[in-house]
C-alpha cells in the first residue's frame, strides 16, 4: 500500500469534483443567480475534503467501474452533505458561527437565505441525479433510492434530531454509535454503496463495501471527537475543546482518549479487512480508510 | 360541465391521496418515529385541499392514463408542497403562527424540529418517487427531473427568496407575476406536467396542459390575494387583511379588487380554452380551473 500516492490522488479527485460542482452551479439555464445562488456557491465551494465524492468514485473503481460514470452522483453527494452542514449550523440547531474557518452560511448571508440555500442544494442534488444520462435508468433510480433513504428521516435527519435531543441528557456508548451511524454514517455508506452499484458490483462485493463503509463511518466520527480534544484549531478551521465545554457525549469522554485512538485504529483494520478479497483496485479505498484516522482536520 | 360532480370528485381524490400519504408515513421500516416523524405527520395530515395531487392525477387521466399510476407521484407532490409551507412559515422567513387554523409546525414543535421535518419531507418525496415501481424507469426519472427542477433554485425556492427580498420594496405587476410563477406556479405546473408524462401525453397534449397549468397557477394566486381582502377568516383558517397591513404587492393592490376578479376569471377561461381539443376526459381539469377561483379558502 505504501506505493499508493494518496495525497496526489486526493488532490486530483478533489479538483475533478470541484470542477463538476462549478459546472453544475453555472451551466443550468437560467444560471443560478441572486442571493440563493450565491449562498449555495459560498458553502459548496468552501473547500471541504470532498470525502464522500472521493469514496463514491473509489468504490465504483474498486469493482471495475469507471470513476467518470460516478462523477455526477459524487457531486450530488457533496451537495447533500453541504446542505446538511448549512442547516445543522443554523441558530435553531447547533448555532455555529464558523465552518472551515469562514463564517457559516447564515452568518455570511442571513438565516432565511441559509435555509433556502440548503433547500436548493438538496433539491438540486436530486435534479442532478435524475439528469444523469451516463447511467442506465434503473441504475440511476437505484442510486437515488440509496441516497434519498440515507439522507432522510431514517438516516441523516434522524441522526441530527437525536443529536439535538441529546443535549443535556448523557448518551451511553451504544446510543452514541447509533446516533453517529445515522448522522454521518448513513451518507458515507450511501456514497460507497452508490459507487458500488454504478460500478456494477456483485452482491458479495456490495456487502463487503457496505461493511467497509460502516467501519470507516464510525472511525471518521471517533477521529472527529479525538480532534476536538487535541487537534490544531488552525488546521481544522474550527474550535477545539468545544465538546467538553458543552458536556457532549463523545468517544474520548466515554472511553478515554487512548482507548478512543485504539478503537479508531481497530475500525480501520476491520474496514481494510472487509476488502481483503478485492484486488489492487481497492488500494485507494484502503488508503482512504487510513487517512480518515490520520487526518489533522 | 354542469353534470360533473366536482365536490364528490375532490372528496374522493382527497381521501385516496391521504390514504397514500399515511401509508407512506407508516409503512417504512423502521416506521417514522420520534419527534421528526410526528412533526412530518402533523403538517402533512393538517388537511389541505390536496390540489397538486388532484391536478396531477386529473392530468394523467386527461390524456388517457390511469390515475392509480400517478398516485405515488401525487403524494410526493403534496409532501414537497407541505415542506415548502413548513419552511416558509419559519420565524426567519414569513414568521407565521397559524396555518390551516392550527399552530404552524415550529409553534407546535420547535424551530429545529420544523426545519428537520421539512428536510425529511422533501427527501422522503424523492425517495417515494424513486421507489415507484408502477412506472417504467425512464418515466420515473423524467418525473423526478420535472419535480426537482420546479421545486429548486430555478422554481419554488427562487420565488420564496424573491418574496422575502420584496419586503419593503414595492413590486410592479410584471415582477409580481414572475414571483408567483416561481413560488406557486412552478410546482402547480410540475404537478400537471408530471401527470401528463405518466399518462403518456403526446407532445401537443403536454404543451396544452402546460398552458392550462400556467393559467390556473396564476389564477390561484390572484384568488389568494382576493381572499386575503374579502375572504372569511373562519373558512380560511388564517387571517384576512394581512397583506394590506404588511403593504405587500398584491393583485388587488396593483389592479384594484374588481379588475383582479375579472383577471382571475379570464385566466380560467384561457385555461379551459387550452384544453378545448381534449375530450370529456378533461372535464375534471376544467372544473378544477373554475373551482380555483370560486373557492372560499
Amino acid at each position: 500500500m505504501s506505493a499508493f500516492n494518496l495525497k496526489g490522488y486526493l488532490e486530483e479527485r478533489r479538483l475533478i469534483v470541484e470542477r463538476s460542482l462549478k459546472e453544475h452551479l453555472g451551466a443550468s439555464t437560467p444560471p443560478v443567480q441572486g442571493r440563493v445562488g450565491k449562498a449555495m456557491e459560498y458553502s459548496l465551494m468552501a473547500g471541504g475534503k470532498r470525502l464522500r465524492p472521493v469514496l463514491c468514485m473509489a468504490a465504483c473503481e474498486s469493482v471495475g467501474g469507471d470513476s467518470g460514470t460516478a462523477l455526477k452522483t459524487a457531486s450530488a453527494l457533496e451537495m447533500i452533505h453541504t446542505y446538511s452542514l448549512i442547516h445543522d449550523d443554523l441558530p435553531a440547531m447547533d448555532n455555529d458561527d464558523l465552518r472551515r474557518g469562514r463564517p457559516t452560511c447564515h452568518k455570511a448571508f442571513d438565516e432565511a437565505t441559509a435555509i433556502l440555500a440548503g433547500d436548493a442544494l438538496v433539491t438540486s442534488a436530486f435534479h442532478l441525479l435524475a439528469m444523469d444520462r451516463t447511467l442506465p435508468g434503473e441504475v440511476a433510480l437505484e442510486v437515488i433510492r440509496i441516497i434519498a433513504e440515507a439522507s432522510g428521516a431514517f438516516g441523516m435527519i434522524e441522526g441530527q434530531m437525536r443529536d439535538i435531543e441529546a443535549e443535556g441528557t448523557p448518551l451511553d456508548l451504544e446510543a452514541l454509535k447509533e446516533l453517529h451511524g445515522l448522522k454521518t454514517g448513513a451518507l458515507i455508506r450511501a456514497s460507497v454503496e452508490a459507487g458500488a452499484v454504478m460500478g456494477g458490483a456483485t452482491s458479495g462485493e456490495r456487502d463487503a463495501l457496505k461493511r467497509y463503509a460502516d467501519k470507516i463511518g464510525l472511525a471518521f466520527q471517533v477521529t472527529d471527537d479525538i480532534l476536538n480534544v487535541e487537534g490544531d484549531p488552525q488546521l481544522m478551521g474550527k474550535g477545539v475543546g468545544t465538546d467538553a465545554q458543552l458536556n457532549k457525549a463523545t468517544y474520548p469522554a466515554l472511553m478515554g482518549l487512548a482507548d478512543s485512538k485504539a478503537y479508531a485504529t481497530s475500525l480501520v483494520e476491520e474496514a481494510v479487512f472487509a476488502l481483503s478479497e478485492f484486488e489492487t483496485r481497492a488500494e485507494p479505498l484502503k488508503a482512504l480508510a487510513l487517512y480518515i484516522v490520520q487526518r489533522q482536520r
